[in-house]
């Protein structure tokens, strides 16, 4: 079978995580009668490969995910039966499928994540097995592309349900796994398939003669064929991610499960409305986030008005009213996803670990998009927090649900049923330089803060700083390539505007401020050394008063940091720590058992908690004993001895 | 088939929900070697049947039980599929059977509170309709007795999986209904096809030759036999129930299932231990409280003192550590059961309505096992609460799960799938009246205080009161069949043992106080009146300092009554609504949407809400505004315009 395809464009990369190529495909966008298109700054990104992190806090998670989570990877794949299914598939056997339906996605996202790791430094071990799962891909997929080990062991017909079955959603992981893969190590062992099953699926969705209608139940496929148009510059597979995404909210799964519309709420699979249509993020959250990442790639294109609005809001609902302090979104266990307004519970926050990527996915997709350092805020807060906490300090053990208080019974697992949120967290970890820079034209943005080297294309960037611990960040440029722009410094929206920053020891009191940015707009020569001082109080975020389970609490925060306080730490239990409003509390020493990650110390009050005392009583004046007290930062919470833990903390 | 049994003892009745008989059954009771047996008081509670409510808090609710939950009841089971479950077993089906495995038990309950309704007085229609389904449960039995649905139609070999298929329970509740139907009306129609289940049952299970253990996954089946045992007068059936109890913990569910022992926990099922090991109240709720409503059954026989011991440390664990301040039990979802000490959610909190019913049962059975007032308060709180939150106030829709609070989004359903709850809140309402009086040899025990009438065998009592919106009491005796007795009123915990009391409206100064009663001893004559004045403030309620979601609140109660501040009477968001110290909060006017229902006024303050607001922000000094703010019974909620409710509230 011959595929008609354009050569690849030279460094066309991907727009999520480190494109190099521009940010817009310059595919022709606006079909007749669509409205006007906005100018947007639409930044490129600067590739997580040309990105090295040598700091304190992110490299290790690096090194530990390197190290113990993709070896880990690959050792529940084989036990959990995914590496058996492309077997059985690839012997065309016709039953002993295991797992649920979406199991190859935990695959190919595992090769995802490894890929990552690859394109920052050669790894053979990992190389290696990459490559065996790769041939067995190729081996179990079937002469025209198709491969989906569960439709072909039990003998589906295939895409016969894609609002439950995952298929598209799988086949959208083969290729995201497919274009990192090719892009780190040049090789095409992942490429092949994913182009041959991406065809496929082209040929058959779509509104050509002979073609079908149709969108997954769960997106992820818009995502990557967005990726996949941009690394091969074939428009083909933007034009069907954007099919897909348009054909949604056609409400087809009403139609296919024989629903009466009247009795339909299709929010669950985001196909409640069509997708312009969009007034909140709501239902399932993982999937609203992959949505809502797809059609901000389409409005990167397009610059389309109504999707831009669309957009806004969605974005306006669930940072204002529909996501945690620890950076997460989605409330509720019953659909993983969004329930009402201000419905962020503690105890019973869900904060799947993928939505919170999702999110962070979003934000960073967003931020390029408008040049706008707000949405930076958000990416920054879930990849220190929720993010961070999805996985062990060992690497090896993973949260899928992220509650914000435990009873000290909420701990992680080496893997689960359903295994999306381990592999993501990998990829996620191993791809994170891809979100802290991004360039235009003249323009050098710095959007994260972290210790190492960046490799922009306008120049190379020399950062060393002890973020997010300590606020100083001292930039050194070398090797300007084009001797005048701008290096524009995100100012954190936490540091509420507060920046003292120098340029070769002077003052630049003359740096603007645009969209959240400090412009230093100059001359450049190769060593000149820009010094910027954040300043990094602790804070007590309240938050707001409809948000019932943290009325009358405090959550403590410095910099990007939100704390919790876990039960191992203090000396009385944390349910009764109080946080007076007058008492001061202080940056304290490293946790040498949390890879070193400074704790905030201070004093409290404790209300008595006896356990003589009854479970009920009428209210009587507390006789508050002072105690010390401990917050660690939430990303790094269950790694030492099992208790209670809390975000949210009684406020005096 | 000949049964043999004794005939049934004149009078003999139901230990649980008022039975004349004496309170222990007579039969011989320690088999050698087993520990000596304590001195008990040992109460007979006053039959229900001879208990009429005429006040203006339950008898409404009995009014709309008998008028609107009954028949809604025998609806539903015609709609779910009930009925022609048995219609299929009568026909000999094999097929068309619906539903889960315990589908019998809700209409074997619902004939239990049909039953209860025709035992306060007679209603052609819903005794026909009884008798039309236990014409049809006849029908549906095997020559040999055995009568289940679901193995009849489903061909499955009987006793099969005791664990799972609640085979015993719903035994249990056939055997349960039948008895309160021949108590009610004397007709055999549900008792014989009881007995003879009962007799085969008899014949599976024991220690005897050819017969087998085992014990269901679900307790009912132990406190059905020993009714049964009381009501005939048959030693068999209390064998039986204490065979169940005893061979419960030896783990046999383990070996059923090829579980290893080391890897099994059967706390969900209560079978991690014996009966008379354990701990703490564990597992799931209400198998909790049916196991330790058998267990005290037994002990009120035995003396038993390993078991009492048992009783002592599940009661303590359940109401010092375990119980909601609504009066229910059971705080996860998880498991429908116990978690950890002090684990009380509020949002998430599941108290089921039959655990909270199982509760006030066992609470009942305690208080009249020591003849201690203190069990009683947690019937009270119960019952007053909990039990009656699980019923809408036009009777037609219940609540499975009772959380402490809720976004506006939990309300109550017309059946469920599992559909335990609804006829099990039909037979307490019905059966009501039996938890209020107790006798012993020459006292007359007043439990709870519901204006009307009660023929307790020593005297007549006529109640006039405004319970439980007023604390003052007047009991008035009649016709004293002995002229020497104690009367002895509960003075109930939430009182402090303030109590005014006056005989013919002289201060009974020289009254007694034993065991949480104030003992009225005298020699007594027609019309002799007591007074009996509770005084009713309302309190402010604060939890153990370890319920770590109702930190830094209060919970409103006045007399029995626990308060809940909804929605629709406020004039600010409720999550923002803070209950000041020293503000005054009164008892406000009836709620007439509530029938009658007395409410709570007084000044609150509202943190600011305004939606402009930032989700998250740094703390700053609130300016809190003056609202007034109206609580309302929680018995009571979810009746009016849908909205967020709170128990626990912000304290300032």
């Amino acid at each position: 079978m011959t595929v008609r395809r354009r050569e690849f464009l030279a460094g066309a990369t991907l727009p999520l995580l480190g494109a190099t190529r521009s940010w817009t495909l310059g595919f022709p966008t606006a079909p007749p009668g669509e409205p006007a298109a906005a100018p947007l700054p639409r930044l490129r990104p600067v590739s997580y490969r040309q990105v090295r992190l040598r700091d304190s806090f992110w490299a290790p998670r690096q090194r530990i995910n390197r190290e113990a989570t993709v070896p880990h990877l690959f050792r529940e794949l084989e036990r959990a039966g995914h590496v058996s299914n492309f077997e059985r598939a690839a012997a065309r056997a016709k039953e002993g499928y295991r797992g649920p339906v979406y199991m190859d996605s935990d695959l190919y996202k595992s090769l995802d994540a490894a890929a990552y790791v690859l394109g920052l430094e050669p790894n053979a071990g990992i190389a290696e097995h990459v490559d065996k799962l790769a041939a067995l891909i190729r081996a179990a997929q079937q002469p025209d592309g198709y491969v989906n080990t569960c439709y072909q062991v039990k003998g589906r017909t295939r895409f016969s349900n894609l609002r439950d079955d995952h298929e598209l959603y799988c086949a959208g992981h083969l290729i995201e796994a497919a274009v990192t893969h090719h892009q780190a190590t040049g090789s095409r062992a992942l490429l092949d398939p994913a182009l041959r099953y991406a065809d496929l699926i082209d040929r058959t969705f779509g509104k050509g003669p002979g073609q079908r209608g149709g969108y997954c139940g769960h997106p992820e496929i818009e995502l990557a064929l967005i990726r996949l148009a941009g690394h091969t510059g074939d428009r083909r597979y933007y034009d069907l991610a954007r099919f897909f995404v348009e054909q949604r909210g056609t409400k087809q799964f009403a139609v296919e499960h024989g629903v009466p519309l009247d009795r339909y709420d299709g929010t669950y699979f985001l196909d409640q409305c069509r997708i312009r249509e969009h007034t909140a993020i709501a239902g399932h959250a993982v999937r609203a986030g992959y949505l809502f990442c797809a059609a901000s790639d389409l409005a990167a294109e397009t610059g389309d008005l109504e999707m831009l609005a669309m957009l806004d809001r969605v974005w306006q609902s669930a940072t204002e009213r529909r996501s945690f302090v620890t950076g997460g979104m989605g409330s509720s266990h019953h659909n993983e996803g969004f329930t009402s307004d201000y419905d962020l519970p503690t105890y019973g926050a869900y904060q799947e670990s993928c939505a919170t990527i999702s999110l962070a996915m979003l934000a960073h997709r967003l931020g390029l998009l408008h040049g706008d350092a707000r949405y930076i805020d958000v990416a920054e807060r879930a990849l220190y927090n929720a993010v961070l906490a999805g996985v062990s300090l060992d690497g090896t053990r993973f949260f899928y649900v992220n509650p914000l208080a435990s009873m000290g019974t909420h701990h992680r697992e080496p893997w689960y049923d359903t295994a999306c949120c381990p592999p993501n967290l990998a990829r996620i970890v191993a791809g994170l330089g891809g979100y802290a820079y991004a360039t235009a034209e003249r323009d050098v943005y710095v959007n994260l803060f972290v210790q190492g080297t960046a490799d922009t294309g306008l120049a190379r960037l020399e950062v060393m700083t002890e973020y997010p611990w300590d606020g100083r960040i001292t930039i050194t440029l070398r090797e300007p390539k084009t001797s005048s722009f701008a290096l524009r410094v995100r100012v954190p929206g936490w540091s509420a505007g507060d920046v003292v920053s120098r340029v070769n020891g002077q003052p630049s009191t003359d740096a603007a401020r645009e969209r959240g940015y400090l412009v230093l707009r100059r001359t450049w020569k190769d060593g000149d050394r820009v010094e910027v001082e954040l300043p990094m109080p602790v804070r007590r975020l309240e938050a707001h008063p409809l948000v019932a389970e943290a009325a009358g609490r405090v959550a403590l925060a410095r910099g990007p940091i939100v704390y919790c306080i876990e039960q191992c730490d203090q000396q009385a239990p944390v349910s009764t720590l109080v946080v007076p409003a007058g008492e001061e509390l202080r940056l304290g020493p490293a946790e040498p058992r949390l890879l070193g990650a400074r704790t905030l110390t201070g004093t409290a009050r404790s209300l008595e908690g006896a356990s003589s005392e009854d479970l009920y009583r009428e209210q009587r004046p507390r006789q508050p004993r002072s105690v010390p007290i401990k917050a660690v930062p939430y990303g790094f919470w269950d790694n030492r001895e099992p208790g209670p833990m809390q975000v949210w903390i009684l406020a005096g």
